[in-house]
């Protein structure tokens, strides 16, 4: 079976994204501080790196997707990424409003899902064929599938700057029903992982 | 010279205590959840316990000592934590109001610093001699410490569970000038420590 995973960067403080977030500025006043880590040269943060693309289908909120609101006025918007997006994969896009299937360079395809997330991640698990389906935003969309308890795996990377206020990841969510699986600092980045069993039950036993 | 360091443990959703606090739920609603690693049975935290209590001089906020506000009526409160407070060593309460040193069983003694944190600090630095200062709390002065950039190594200790609301750590803090230093996961708390250098710049750079 499938797992669902779900990556995202934090500041300490716990937002994703900063204040007066825009189209220049997506990730609002001081958000890119958040992602350093994430440009950083070096092996330091492979695993973490290879863990994020290493899903076979994703799913986003509207959001995530682009700045366009209501019914899609036409085909203009293709996403922030360019002809070749990351993913690599099908990323199943929620909304309540229709759109054909949007097929871009690398193997990236946008499906756009009306029926709700539960049903939008049957489709990604039957897309992923037993790899992982992520979880890959905005903060709205992980907080849903947390509260759901659909989530096997949140990798949360704390970055040590404050943004004090913007967008924050676990507003709404009101149970977390994950436990600590591992943690690793480094200079950029905290990498913490929550999973659905815990590491090291047996040497607290001790 | 003596480092100043914090100890401090938060949900997930940072906050330090839950909502609804009062007399008799001083954690507010859910807030004892996040001490269960300080309770739990074998060696797992040992090591973070003993730095919490390895501090010669400890620093706190007047509303922590307890829930007497303006001047003091008489001496009858006398703090929480009974006539043997875990601190055994001089405690420096934050207050506009005078009070005389207030000493208890243990080596613990209570003095009231009506001069500012910078004064305070200074008195607990002398009576430190050469050991750790600890800002025991509550969030308001670990904050201000924090926006002063006085403390040299904070260990916060994220508990996997979420709050929603209540009294949050990081409030007021514009900047956060310590980088991490070490991570370790445990079942009941995620143990973090930011200090002055960071942890891993040399592999880093591998």
């Amino acid at each position: 079976m499938s797992r669902v995973v779900c990556d995202v960067t934090v500041s300490l403080d716990g937002f994703v994204a900063g204040p007066e977030q825009s189209l220049e500025h997506p990730l609002g006043r001081g958000g890119e501080d958040l992602h350093r880590w994430q440009f950083a040269e070096g092996d330091e943060h492979r695993r973490e790196r290879d863990a994020i693309v290493a899903a076979r289908a994703f799913i986003m909120g509207r959001n995530m997707f682009g700045p366009v609101r209501g019914p899609w006025p036409d085909a203009s918007w293709t996403g922030w990424w360019g002809d070749d997006p990351p993913y690599h994969g099908p990323v199943f896009v929620l909304t309540h409003h229709e759109r054909p299937d949007l097929p871009r360079d690398g193997g990236t395809t946008f499906h756009f899902a009306t029926s709700g997330i539960t049903d939008a991640l049957a489709r990604a698990r039957a897309a992923a064929d037993g790899g992982d389906v992520a979880i890959a935003g905005g903060a709205a969309t992980i907080a849903q599938f947390l509260e759901d308890d659909l989530v096997d795996e949140l990798r949360l990377h704390v970055a040590p700057v404050l943004l004090g206020s913007g967008e924050r990841l676990l507003d709404g969510v009101t149970e977390f029903r994950l436990v600590p699986v591992s943690a690793r600092a480094t200079p950029l980045v905290t990498h913490l992982v929550y999973g659905r069993e815990a590491a090291g039950v047996a040497e607290s036993l001790g």
